[in-house]
C-alpha cells in the first residue's frame, strides 16, 4: 500500500455532517458526487494528503443504509492508495484476505476500488483504491 | 487540523493482527507500545505520512476493553495532528464539540492527546494530538 487515500465516513444528513466536519476540519467540502451504481451521495474534504469522504444514502438498500441501521453514524471504511487495484485485489487474495466482489468497480473520485471483508482484517473494511486504469 | 496523524483499529490480540496488518500493507510494526495510563499496548506501522496504531487492551476496564466487547474488532478513533493538542481542545470546545476530558494527556509516541465525543462527530472518535509541548 503507497498511501492512506481516504477515510469514509457513514452519516445520516449530509447537509448537517458537512457543516460539523467543516468546523472540525477547518476547512470547507470541495465537492460533492453522487454514486449512482452504490446509491450514496458523497462529500470531500482534503486534510493533508489525505481525504475525508463523508457518505449518505439514496436508497434504503445501499450498503451504507445497511452500515447506519446496524452500527449507526461513524468509520466505514479505509481507503488505501495502491497503483493498479486489480493487481492488488489478486495480490491480497492470494495473502487469504477476502474479497467482498471479485473485481473492482468504478467509484467517486475517478477511482477504480475494491473492498477486503472486514472478516479477514480484524474488522477493518479496507478499500483499495487506484486511478481508472 | 494540519494532517491525519494516524488511524486507531482495536483488536483482540496483537500477535495476530500484526502479522495480519503486515500481509495487508506490505510493511513490518515499526514499534511496539505500552501505554500504562490507558492500559494498552500499541503497535505502529506506517503507510505514506500516515500511521495505522493497532491498540490491544492490557487490562479488562480499559476503554478499548469497553470497545472490543460492544462492538468488536475495527476503527477506533482517527487522530489529527496538530499543532498544540490544548490550544486545539480549547476551540474545538468553544466551537460546540463535547471533550471526553477537560485537558490533554500523555499519549503513545511521545504526543500529547485529547479526545472529541463521537456524539458530537457523527459517530467518530477524534483524537487530537500533538507533539508534547
Amino acid at each position: 500500500m503507497k498511501s492512506i487515500e481516504h477515510i469514509g465516513i457513514a452519516v445520516e444528513d449530509l447537509d448537517e455532517a458537512e457543516k460539523r466536519f467543516e468546523a472540525l476540519l477547518g476547512v470547507s467540502s470541495y465537492k460533492r458526487e453522487v454514486v449512482e451504481s452504490e446509491g450514496v451521495i458523497t462529500s470531500f474534504f482534503r486534510v493533508g494528503d489525505v481525504k475525508i469522504e463523508l457518505l449518505s444514502s439514496l436508497d434504503r438498500q445501499s450498503a451504507i443504509a445497511k452500515f447506519l441501521e446496524k452500527r449507526g453514524e461513524g468509520i466505514h471504511h479505509i481507503a488505501f492508495g495502491v497503483k493498479n487495484s486489480a493487481q492488488s485485489l489478486k495480490e491480497k487474495v492470494e495473502a487469504g484476505f477476502i474479497p467482498i466482489s471479485a473485481e473492482p468497480k468504478a467509484g467517486a473520485d475517478n477511482k477504480e476500488i475494491a473492498f477486503l471483508h472486514p472478516k479477514s482484517t480484524h474488522g477493518v473494511l479496507v478499500e483499495l483504491c487506484s486511478d481508472q486504469q
